[in-house]
């Protein structure tokens, strides 16, 4: 049997993912001019961030996600003492004469899909969350109406977003060795290619894809055709609720960014609880600066994320917090593809 | 009395407006990957442009506007005999496995702005085009339901536009000196501040802005608070239909971007019969590459154009045929600021 090449693209799809997300550059500057007037607000001066968020009537969330992509486009900067503040560039162009192209903005204010990010940011909610609004989350979590409960809803988007997992998972295996692992457990792991991708390049490794039941379908189709059906177990679970099936590596990969701070934390604590000493957890992700100022890329991803699901783009500082709460500790990141990155911790 | 400075921008602002425009990139990759499957339809090699457009159902302003934004992407190029083809990168991601990303793109298919996005270039209409959309135009032609005529309106819409001129007319005065002129013709000079600029830096200088009566109220407004009220006259006019008003130097600034291929010409033929012999024509907007392959900000402000207008961006090439053809001789462009340049033209 010829199997499929399991092996990193040539090229760099990256520049089309950053074409594709423009438009929440251009809905998140928008919504701050026109609806929420974050630049007037500063006017007068810097502001800690707890404050404006107060005045702009943002919880953390989406103040986090808007407040970062005006860092990361240069218009807002952090004072010596951690406060927000104007930059020159705001200052010339957002804030009054003589060269204010505030209004020039403002004639994009109404459009749809800003009037959207508008209602999201207000809100706190993604799209789809509310049982009028007939959508469904892309996200599983008891009580939440979710996609991936439904079959063809499921493998749709399932296959959908493995797109992007089938550039880079190829570049994860090749960057993190896993050469003395025994059991590589894939919490929320989809079509499985991240699982595959590690059992094509490690042949004594064996994987557990836990997922839900519409969602592992795929999986297995991928495994069999992939030739790692014999490694590769799909449990299906609820990753918040069900017992963690025991593991020596534990990976996250584009799972906690769906999640919020109390979720991610919880996560990581009950994968870090089933890891033997020596053991490692895997967060195959994006990452923000620490400094939560970009870079701009991953702070639109992180609007995409805000919107679809519950959780954001997270920074290495914030995901050390938490695994080193969890009692890990926190290597440095190898980054991988299209603006990803791996944040190994050891127990 | 103490006049308001009228000078250059310490800063460029031209990221802002890069960011603002972010948006047409998502929304012309998006339909051209889930809604007229460009790349599908050159996967088995390459077309002419006119095949292509044929295939995909466009009228020839919006093949334009789509394709060149992609080529810009680095996602179509044009073969030795200037037909369309795949690049490597479009190739890779976009028509295929292993490492098609077509479906992640897809995710986005059905947002309104896509949609509007599609039925925009398949219809070949700005928005508020028709009678039931409730809307109205930016620009005004005899039929069109234009802003332009309605007071409140047309002050709302000239003094959002005039954010970007207020930034950008004294760059221009700046770098095209008129030093020998005698009397500049502001054709659609709405706020009148590029003949403002020019009037403030050429002291013997007088202008007309020919521009619609409701508009006219704000440039009169300008002149007064710039104290060049006595060199500037405010004549209410139809650019298509009345008598050009005598000048030595005739303005076409960000007007002809507005116009399909056959206004250009005919104002550019209108302008020039009433130039003397050694007069200018200045045309002042932004410029596509001559190949039409770029640069991106300008092929996504085209966008913008072709959604809002009937115009789109056009090249220093195109421009240059009509000048020829209408009996002047182009010089090279000055660049200016936030994209645009001026082409001068002598008769």
């Amino acid at each position: 049997m010829t199997l499929p090449p399991l092996s990193a693209p040539p090229l760099d799809p990256t520049p089309i993912f950053e074409y594709f997300r423009g438009h929440y550059g251009s809905e998140l500057l928008t919504a701050a001019v026109a609806h929420f007037r974050v630049f007037e607000h500063l006017a007068k001066g810097a502001r800690s961030f707890d404050t404006l968020r107060g005045d702009l009537g943002l919880a953390e969330r989406p103040a986090i996600v808007l407040l970062t992509a005006l860092r990361a486009m240069g218009l807002l900067a952090a004072d010596a003492s951690g406060r927000l503040e104007l930059t020159a560039l705001s200052r010339e162009f957002l804030v009054g004469p003589p060269f204010d192209i505030s209004g020039y903005i403002g004639l994009n204010a109404e459009s749809p899909s800003v009037l959207n990010m508008v209602e999201r940011l207000r809100s706190n909610r993604p799209a789809g969350s509310k049982p009028d609004e007939g959508g469904v989350a892309f996200i599983y979590r008891e009580g939440v109406a979710s996609a991936m409960e439904k079959e063809a809803e499921a493998r749709r988007l399932t296959l959908a977003l493995a797109g992007r997992a089938r550039n880079v998972a190829p570049v994860l295996a090749e960057r993190l060795p896993l050469t003395e692992a025994k059991m590589l457990l894939d919490v929320g792991g989809g079509t499985g290619l991240f699982s595959i991708g590690f059992l094509r390049k490690n042949s004594q490794l064996h994987a557990i894809v836990w997922d839900r039941p519409e969602v592992l379908k795929v999986a297995a189709e991928m495994a069999a055709t992939h030739g790692v059906a014999d490694r590769l177990e799909c449990r299906p679970g609820d990753m918040f609720a069900d017992a963690v099936p025991a593991a020596d590596v534990v990976l996250l990969s584009n799972v906690l960014h769906d999640w919020d701070v109390p979720q991610c934390q919880e996560l990581i604590g009950r994968c870090t609880a089933v890891l033997p000493s020596g053991g490692r957890l895997l967060i195959h992700d994006v990452f923000l600066n620490d400094a939560l100022d970009g870079p701009l890329p991953v702070a639109l991803y992180s609007a995409a994320l805000f919107c679809q699901t519950e959780g954001r783009a997270y920074s290495a500082g914030e995901y050390g917090a938490w695994l080193t709460a969890a009692g890990l500790t926190p290597h440095p990141i190898i980054p991988t593809l299209i603006h990803c990155g791996v944040l190994p911790a050891e127990k």
